[in-house]
């Protein structure tokens, strides 16, 4: 299949890549003219702006936006929208809300454009090597780019997920089980890591990867991580957050579900962004206030 | 009443000025001789001994331990138990675990003496102006020392709590709560430090200490302490744990009850004393793997 | 002063009446007439409509609504705001979310009106007897109402928080606070509850109320509470919630701040609030798929 | 190599069978005679009695027990210790406390016998095909029985972890990490469950099991369970806890660390447990005092 693809990042790159390996003709685009040049040399089709690649595309034209989520989909949407035509079909991969693909898919359906919303997981090793895609839009439109997903994804690994919005629903879920998991295992390696015990981190994290109930990627990842800095000792535990989390919470606060593991994920990553607390302090001065407790002056 | 106070810290010290006001004898020893002199410039006998102090009581002898919980406690025991005999009181005043309580009345009661678990609360000026009081330990015991209490507690806060044991494990589970108050109130004011709005903390404190839901002695205490630095910059949102609080989520964990507001108070106490985590260290690291998400390096 | 005060549920009435015990005039109207009525009784100025209660009202005209957060009041101002002239002043005395606040007060400024954002806590008592007030929005319009506050709050009760907006999120935040504390309050009770001691929950909330750290209003009412109800036998542990605390831990996530006890406490409401949970079903069901752990069959 | 099983419940039926799979003679026994004859027709040697098992082994005996923690192993202990000779191999397949681990190879190595704690993990069916196994204890007797692992193991899932209790203790926060990572599953789909779309929750387990960041054993269960019972319908959502949950939350209290997480996974299980609670009654009558708040009659 012919498509095109707008965002050359590290997903962007790598989708492309993979879709090249399956015979895919790909029109590539990206602000940055490095990554073009790069795919180019790989048998993609470089297209010097966003309007040079729609077209080139063949009707029903199949777009595929691997941006940041944000303001800049829409304002790609609207660059594009007025040289697309009925019939025609926008992927956004990205970690957009879905309220926005919502918004966004409504907006294209004025216009006869399908917009699909499609979440994907893997990482950037999956995007290369076979990842991970929720599918949401239209099912005619998804029926006619099946066959991207089969070549992109592993085995089992795409799943049309129903009306627009459920893609990258699905994908915020996602990814706030995943914050969950990784806090789980970051506390695990701390209870280690006080104990009165003397582990290999690397050794543990291989043994949990390899049969106990817990294995799977991120046991692998952290046996990776393990093997290249045995104690992490290089880094710092700032633990930044991209957003999916954050509205997975917010989600659960909407439909008044208890996801308490998922919440305490995300706080503790916003603890780990400040050096002190303000919560502190005020705790600090109280338990000098009534029990005559030292504070730490600054 | 003549009795005898061992410990006089910044509490003991206090109970001692209190009970002197209200025309009690009191025999007062500290390993420091300093609180010794001050206080019996203050009309207390100062006694240069454990053995001195409880030669000097009349019988049946009111003993008053006033000292940090854990070993010391046990050791005092050991010293006077041989002085003691049957019939004498023994009152525990600090913070000690109930079980070590309940161990400790048993090793007494084999001697015919009374050991009466008494949490106190209300800071040290509780203790001085007026306090509340927790007392565990044998009825008719407590009829022979109610009348101390009567004098040193507010009205209405002095409660008999029953058995050995029961008295600290009221005091226990009201640190329990007071952890979760304290961390409540640190949060409202993180928010309002955190929003695009401009607030004087002490007068939030104020509003809030008067008329409101939220009114109470915390609150009184939040306004002295925004009164002397109104943003806190002066100090660390470092807050110290003495104990209890750790031991009513272990007590909830024995009891399988679910306490997760005072779980997280206690874990963001511990979180407050370490300037980095491995946990997070350990997150940072997976993001890292998977997606390629950068990491701060130390 | 004379004012006009649409909304006569439990809040809006206990206000009126205290405004009447200081001299206020009040129109009065709601679209239930019982209580227009019964406060006509006790002096009020019942209006047939809200129409009718601007009429009465001279200029500057003082409007308070005291009406359940959401489209009531922006239908109410609709309803109010075409009669009003530059330089009345609009109270929003209800639990309005302060971006809510923040539009109306420019809705309103449009026309030269002032909206001023108020916060009301201390329940119905409070109300009633003396209460606690923050408000946000003009300083000359706080100017011209403050007469009222001085009445209706208890001494040092009210507090001019600022402009726009900043009335309600302290309230906001306040009810966040709150449930941090209603949730510690209740987790102790329920370690106490599950304990082997045999404790009177009357006794322990007076005693805790009487010179205790936790002593304030909310134990206040805990004891009054289990006066009625020694173990609480009549009631279920049903906890709904009213919003606020869902927009401070909101709040908590945009302003990236944590928050642990105040979003645990909401969670552990949302949780009350179903019999069986969907995450303990396939918590339950992995038990058994790994281990073969039972799963209880409904 | 020819070595005894004590208890023969699911874990231990299995890991005999794989054993037995692997050309190891295999003395079993159960104090319920059912298993011993089962495990007898597929090759095992049944034993009597735990004497006449002992009997049976040649020196240095290997004798593993499988049963479950607690007084039952120092039961066994007992009964095996006056038979067994300097140099012979216990092993605690079960989850031990790891304290009562170093209590018990203390114990034995007053005998110069050798206590080993190993962790097992992957459930039954890990231990029929292949499991995960961490193993504490002395260096030589681990080399000794190591040949046992190899088989019983998947392909680089056994550890020696070092000194007596590291194998329990890594099992424990193993089994920590765990409740997490269910209770960040469960919290996922239970978001899915309220939300406005309509997935079919196997295909959602199946998409994320292939390729996702959360893929592994844990989601690979999530699909399975999924598959016999779409909506889970069949059960209710209480989840048990046997232990190692709790002893890691007792354990991070301890070494003062922050495990939010794993906390919460916890609790949410107590709270599971109950169809009502106590610390909801509290907070529904508080509200009740202040708001007028209705609340839920029994």
């Amino acid at each position: 299949m012919k498509l095109g693809m707008i965002g050359l990042g590290k997903m962007g790159m790598n989708l492309v890549l993979n879709l090249l390996d399956h015979q895919h003709e790909v029109v590539v685009y990206d602000v940055n003219p490095e990554p073009r040049q790069k795919l180019a040399e790989k048998g993609a089709i470089a297209a010097d702006s966003v309007q040079a690649l729609i077209a080139d595309l063949p009707s029903p034209r199949v777009v595929w936006l691997m941006v940041p989520a944000g303001e800049i989909v829409d304002t790609l949407l609207q660059d594009i929208l007025p040289q697309l035509q009925q019939g025609d079909i926008v992927i956004d991969g990205g970690n957009s809300h879905y309220k926005d693909s919502l918004r966004r898919s409504k907006q294209c359906a004025e216009k006869g454009i399908h917009f699909m919303d499609v979440g994907t997981s893997g990482g950037m090793e999956g995007a290369r090597e076979g990842g991970c895609f929720m599918i949401g839009g239209d099912k005619e439109a998804f029926a006619h780019i099946e066959p991207l997903f089969r070549d992109l994804a592993v085995k089992d690994g795409y799943l049309y997920t129903g009306e627009s919005g459920s893609g990258h629903f699905l994908k915020m879920v996602h990814n706030g089980i995943e914050y969950g998991m990784m806090q789980a295992i970051g506390e695990g390696f701390e209870v280690l890591d006080k104990s009165q015990f003397n582990y290999d981190y690397e050794d543990v994290a291989r043994v949990w990867a390899h049969g106990s109930v817990i294995r799977g990627w991120l046991m692998d990842l952290t046996q990776n991580a393990f093997s290249k800095d045995p104690r992490l000792e290089g880094i710092r535990g700032v633990m930044h957050a991209s957003g999916e989390g954050q509205w997975t919470v917010e989600t659960a606060l909407e439909l008044k579900a208890a996801a308490p593991v998922i919440a305490m994920s995300l706080f503790m990553r916003y603890r780990s962004l400040e050096e002190d607390t303000f919560h502190g302090k005020v705790v600090a001065a109280l338990r000098n206030e009534f029990g005559g407790h030292a504070v730490e002056k600054k």
